[in-house]
């Protein structure tokens, strides 16, 4: 069932010369399937046949792109075992996680079907006509959102499912309007086959126009940079590393017509512990860090890398505790034996800096592939000073910076980069010390947690997952839930235009039933 | 009164050695005053100035943030004629246009102090927790919309007061809590003072942060550059032509730390006038179009540079109607020598492609500085090749492409540029028969028009001003109107945030009253 071939709207094709194979990171072997990667003439014509899906698509109604969106959730979970198991031998995940992201992806299709089928996301405004008005008269104004064009999707590694081929980038485009072309990721190159053969299943079967989706295979950059660089193409949407996402975004912004890019890129999630918090709770934040730490190998963007506390008894105490709640913890697989090789990597670069300490590491046996958990401490100074402290290095990493006072953890929150998530662990009244701090790392992140761990993102309209750079190119967009729909649209105004014309979003009689500001004032009625 | 020196917040400083000064184009004599550019130091310690001014003002309630906006737009009333006298002596705009558009940028201010009295803008959603959730319990997420950080505004050249100074980009990015540094526009660097005065002065009044604004002077690029590349610049507005908008997008783009740049920049604003319209009333949209082409002596973005029609009996009646028409106009002053110097020039270019033909053009004597109208015919397939007529010439110059027919039309408008408006003149049933020149007009603008004209833009929350690529360098955000105010924030969520910490917009008892999206509802009530 799984043919190696790219997805150029409904055909299967493979006119390239390169291919490669997936691996399996638990059994350290190659998976069968062979993909062929897509020639520059496959690329091309996705994209002419993406934009010549654009109108028609557009002109679904909600309903109908609703019906589409939870067709393709149907057709995932009619993929069954074969899915969950690609996804498996692809990733190194475990069975549930895969059962777990399966219902997830489900979830934000069905969740921006419900949204288009409703129909008030496109916040639509309507000024009316006052022909009496001196010194002009007033024209009739109606502005809604309109979808951008044909955009690329780059899926991510650290999630097969949940945010590569039919993700919440995919969702989120697709309900706006925009045609999709995905650039699969070699790391799951078949996960990411069935589940565009799921796409085009309910494309066909819902009726909407042929190049609405495609998926294209390719192990290395060129097929992403013909992509990116393609002028049919509108918007670019990717997770991944900073390296990747900021060569795309400077293609992007090179070409004639610059285009966005919506990176989700590097975090090392800080986390500041205060010092009563530790005293009365040490052990018990020690554990639910040490979870969190590990979590899915640490492959997850929200990972605590970064580790405050203000020297004393209480940090001395949580480091050991820390120390000996990550080494109880069971190593876990890494994706592929390149991310675990750059993990290993990373740590070395991070451990060969003057004054990084191991607090613990494990020791014992692991298989290969499985990553071994660490934690390490630096002195606030030598933090400060070295730049190279700061990067993430993505596995079960993190760093527990030991600050001489509250002044230092001042001024270094003040000194990190954009970060997606700041944490702050405290009890009692000690917060009220620190408004200087927590103001400080405000500006320095997308979201702010009080008392818990940065991983485990909430999928809801009040999320924010995206920062300030580095954390994302566009810190004025979420990547997780529905209002990640506004990455793909653009507003659009009709001045004076024949009510027959109008789109029904904004017709006289609102024949949708949709939210709209009309003078001012959001109401369902006619206008 | 007018000094020559820049604002360093409330401080009056000239340390630079470069001056310059400003041009009387209707009397063809330099202005008195002696301006001084911003030094490399001044413009560092502004940016320092706005950097630590940015918590502060951040922290200032919507009420507080009103006040400043309101006394901003009293201030600016209470220079009185020393403005308008200024604003006319900096441009050859005639007074009226002067005081109109005084009172445009005052009711821009009010507009965006209502905005943030109001308080419902910053789109505040609670998603609350459930503690009993399994597998996991659910977090509490609140988010709201905070500023960017300090933001440099590039005044335009033809809007002294409007889009300049205290025009719309300042005030929405003031609105949204950002400190403002404007590189003062050097044609009209007196106005520029005045207005900068009036906001000082505001600010005092009201006990704004000091550098929560700043005004500094320039007449060549350098100051611009080096505020876009100073990495406590968190986002760029400007108004203006392609090339400089450009040039500011890839210095902002190149950054280590990219930033947001909304260039409103070019725009040729295709009409389209189809045939029954012409027959039926010809002579009425000759009138309306002679005037619109030359109101202001074309020197608005929204100038309709560009006309299409279908060869016909119809449209050479037109032709000579518009000419007629376009010749009656008495010809005006432009707003400097170097602007009607470009305006000859772009138009002897435009001349000089083969199959231009001029139809009318002003022939009697004309003052110093006052630009010849101009209205051109090229055939459809001309312009089609001939990228060279596509360009805007900035002035009150329009160009008639007569197309062979629907097809052709429709071809041309496929392989239009971005625009900021796009106009359809239509009589009867006729508009029926082009749903696909209606379908790729939309494709390449922001607003579209049905039987009127392009100029007069209406500030009102319906309106979109800003369009596809060159129009502008983000067609996802409109310079016009209170919704501008999105360009200068980026969404923020606090999980599991203590309640006594939490903003005003998102603690439990709603103290400001402002709509809230509770659990996916709008309300105003209590959590």
């Amino acid at each position: 069932m799984i043919t190696g071939k790219n997805y150029i709207g409904q055909e299967l094709s493979a006119l390239g010369e390169t291919t490669f194979k997936t691996f399996n990171p638990v059994l350290n072997i190659e998976n069968k399937t062979e993909f062929v990667e897509a020639s520059p003439e496959e690329i091309d014509k996705a994209v002419t046949l993406a934009a010549s899906a654009y109108m028609p698509y557009n002109q679904k109604s909600g309903a109908e792109k609703a019906a589409f969106l939870n067709a393709i959730a149907d057709e995932i979970l009619a993929l069954d075992d074969l899915l969950i198991e690609t996804y498996c031998s692809e990733s190194g995940l475990p069975e549930g996680r895969a059962q777990g992201e399966r219902g997830r992806t489900v979830g934000q299709l069905r969740a921006f079907a419900d949204l288009v089928a409703e129909g008030s996301w496109v916040d639509a405004t309507i000024d009316t006509a006052d022909p009496n008005r001196t010194p002009a008269p007033k024209p009739d104004l109606r502005k809604m959102l309109v979808p951008l064009g044909p955009v690329v999707i780059f899926g991510a590694s650290n999630f097969p499912l949940a945010f590569s081929t039919a993700g919440g980038d995919t969702a989120a485009a697709l309900a706006a309007g925009c045609p999709v072309i995905v650039k699969s990721h070699p790391l799951h190159a078949g996960t990411g086959e069935l589940v565009a053969s799921a796409i085009a299943k309910a494309a066909k079967a819902t009726d909407m126009p042929n190049g609405v989706f495609s998926n294209l295979n390719s192990s290395d950059i060129e097929v992403g940079v013909q992509l990116v660089q393609h002028p049919q193409i509108k918007a670019v949407g990717f997770t991944g590393s900073l390296k990747g996402g900021r060569a795309l975004y400077d293609l992007a912004a090179q070409r004639d017509e610059p285009i966005p890019v919506f990176a989700e890129m590097g975090s090392v999630n800080p986390v500041i512990f205060l010092p009563e918090a530790l005293q009365n709770n040490g052990a018990k934040w020690a554990k639910t860090y040490a979870g969190s730490i590990t979590m899915g190998s640490g492959q997850f963007c929200t990972n605590p890398g970064l580790l405050f506390g203000i020297k004393g008894k209480e940090l001395t105490d949580f480091i050991q505790q820390l120390s000996d709640e990550i080494l109880k913890v069971e190593p876990s697989c890494m994706l592929h034996p390149n991310i675990i090789g750059a993990y290993e990597k990373n740590k070395q670069t991070a451990l060969n800096q003057s004054g990084l300490m191991v607090a613990a590491e494990h020791e014992g046996d692991v298989a290969l592939n499985f990553a071994r958990q660490t934690v390490t401490v630096v002195q606030g100074k030598t933090f400060l000073e070295n730049g190279k402290l700061h990067q993430e290095v993505f596995g079960p990493f993190s760093m527990i910076v030991e600050c001489e006072n509250t002044a230092q953890l001042q001024t270094i929150i003040a000194n990190l980069e954009g970060q997606l998530t700041g944490t702050i662990i405290s009890d009692g009244e000690e917060l009220s010390q620190y408004p200087q701090v927590i103001a400080n790392l405000q500006t320095r992140v997308g979201r702010i947690i009080f008392n818990g761990a940065p991983t485990g993102v909430e999928v809801c309209p009040a999320m924010q997952h995206g920062g300030p750079y580095p954390a994302s190119t566009d810190s004025r967009f979420t990547a997780v839930g529905t209002q990640s729909i506004k990455r793909w649209v653009r507003p659009f105004s009709f001045q004076d235009w024949p009510e027959g014309l109008l789109p029904n979003e904004l017709k006289r009689e609102n024949p949708l039933k949709i939210n709209r500001l009309v003078n001012g004032i959001v109401t369902k009625t006619t206008v």
